[in-house]
């Protein structure tokens, strides 16, 4: 997965037409789709007989960002400009996996950026990097990863939810509330990030899609029982496991917090619909996202962003005052990550 | 685990004692407590030459009923009368160990009653056996349980909580809610039973232990975030687990239905000094209770027991309009296993 020793002829190529699509942003069309998406405005750097970056001679620092979520992991390599050199992507790298699997997804998804940016290989110690992943707060997890060889002048860690939060006050103070799968409250305050909640699924993770899921799949079970009313909700989920409770409660032997999120979307239809006990758990849920961003608020938070699959879908469920301090996120995560690696420029685009 | 083949002499002396104490009720203080506890009033039946049982010649029918539960089974063997001929012990039945392992431990416990019976190997066949069994519920445990061979002359099966509705009621239509570490309401009209909730832990058992603890670590991890006060209940959780709450989650990874409802005791405890999380959470599981009993009196409940470990302990929370309908139950379940058996009588004492 190392790129060749030297300059690789596609680096140099794309150099190229970075140049031409700085100098000539208007005359654009021709150029192919893939030297747009990767404007470069690279300086080559060169390093000194020793060995050590001569700042003096132009050599620049390269950022490397990893958003390692729960699904997918994507790598970012730009310029102290911004400009994109190389990206690679890979599977989960969720600490779930084990420690040697995530570390190895992320090099996968690391060593695929830095052959698409056709680096040499005596350029990578050049490159700091920052890796938001996914389970990061699992007992051992910081430690290993702090304690892992890695080719770079520079790594730093932390969770997907820290470079979230990151990206979205684009490397300022601020918070985000993230509600998809599971739910987390973070909070960067004098350059320190604090979280709240997030400890995971079924004790934690308020208003998640897990959360949801189970309240879906209780309300289907007294529906079937006729201790509830019987709605397009409960029939919906029913229906997903023929007609039979105990089907639902083999089901929940093995279920895991994902699998429970997989229900949130009927709840949100049904919501939608009108429909009671759909509605119920809803706003249930609204009420817990509140209480989060008043904790986050007591904390010094002016100004959250909601994110995650289910932010915008609880949004209009949300009180006014909750309304009031949302604000949208300036940028995505992987280019926290960016940030966290050091990067404090300002992204293009 | 077969008694020896004949009328054995403890069974004669066990008869002879029995006659005496039915005879001379006033005068048995200087007989043993064995025969005190376990009174006969047994008239031998005799089997013609076919084998079969001759009832004009005396012959009656004895009665084994086994309430075999999450954690222990339990057999007594009675005559017609009621008086109990011998009991029996054994390990927990639940069909979770596996359908092998549980029918094995229904045997150790019958055949222990019929040992300490003292019963003639060709008296066996006289028994009507009533089974009631915790996970009953279970897929395919009826059919199994159904299909097992058995040497009696009868044996029906049931849930647990179906010979604790029979045993509450003398045998007659009446209804239950346990609340223990599940929960789960049944109602038995014109000899029919029916159930209501107890699918299991946690899409079902609202109210019960294991809801209960659930809600207790909830509070606990709010309360370690500073999202709600830091009462004594979260206090004494958070103890359990070295103030850490990615210890709780870890625990949540195995934790069991068992395993939660054994937080519900500091609930109860919080609760009682008042403990505001602890008083929301009873409080809730109070108004699930009345729901419980609600739908038990539209199917046709007029009285209902509440019985389960938390019972008692929640009945001071419920609505007045619940705790007027709730009554106390006439005897055990075991007594309800020998009702399903299909005992007639009235249980002595």
């Amino acid at each position: 997965m190392v790129p060749p020793i030297g300059i690789s002829l596609q680096y140099i190529l794309r150099r190229i037409e970075s140049q031409i699509y700085h100098e000539n942003q208007s005359h654009l069309a021709g150029l192919s789709q893939l030297s747009c998406q990767k404007p470069l405005s690279f300086r080559l750097g060169t390093k000194n007989e020793t060995g050590i970056i001569d700042e003096g001679s132009g050599t620049i620092t390269l950022y490397l960002g990893l958003d390692a979520g729960g699904s997918h992991c994507r790598a970012r390599l730009i310029d102290e400009n911004g400009d994109i050199l190389g990206t690679g992507h890979a599977g989960a790298a969720n600490t779930r996996i084990g420690f040697e699997n995530s570390l190895n997804t992320l090099k996968a998804a690391w060593n695929a950026a830095i052959a698409d940016a056709g680096l040499a290989h005596n350029d990578i110690d050049r490159i700091r990097a920052g890796v938001g992943i996914a389970g990061y707060k699992r007992a051992g997890a910081a430690e290993a990863f702090a304690a892992a060889p890695h080719p770079f002048e520079t790594i730093r860690f932390a969770s997907d939810a820290v470079i979230a939060n990151l990206g979205a006050h684009a490397g300022k103070d601020g918070a985000t509330l993230i509600v998809g799968t599971g739910s987390i409250g973070i909070i960067r305050a004098h350059g320190e990030d604090k979280t709240i909640g997030g400890y995971g699924f079924p004790v934690s993770d308020e208003a998640s899609g897990a959360w949801i899921g189970l309240e879906a799949a209780r309300h289907a079970v007294l529906a079937y029982d006729g201790r509830t009313e019987m709605g397009p909700l409960a029939r919906n989920v029913l229906d997903r496991f023929g007609d039979d409770p105990v089907a639902i409660v083999r089901w929940t032997d093995r279920a895991t917090a994902t699998d429970y999120a997989g229900l949130a979307p009927l709840v949100v239809e049904a919501a939608q619909l009108a429909d009671a006990g759909a509605m119920e758990i809803v706003r249930t849920a609204a009420i817990q996202i509140d209480a989060f961003v008043e904790a986050l608020i007591a904390r010094g938070a002016s100004a959250i962003c909601l994110m995650g699959g289910l932010g915008p879908v609880l949004r209009p469920w949300l009180a006014p005052t909750t309304r009031d301090v949302l604000v949208e996120p300036r940028h995505d995560a992987l280019t926290g990550a960016l940030f966290l690696a050091g990067w404090t420029g300002l992204p293009r685009g």
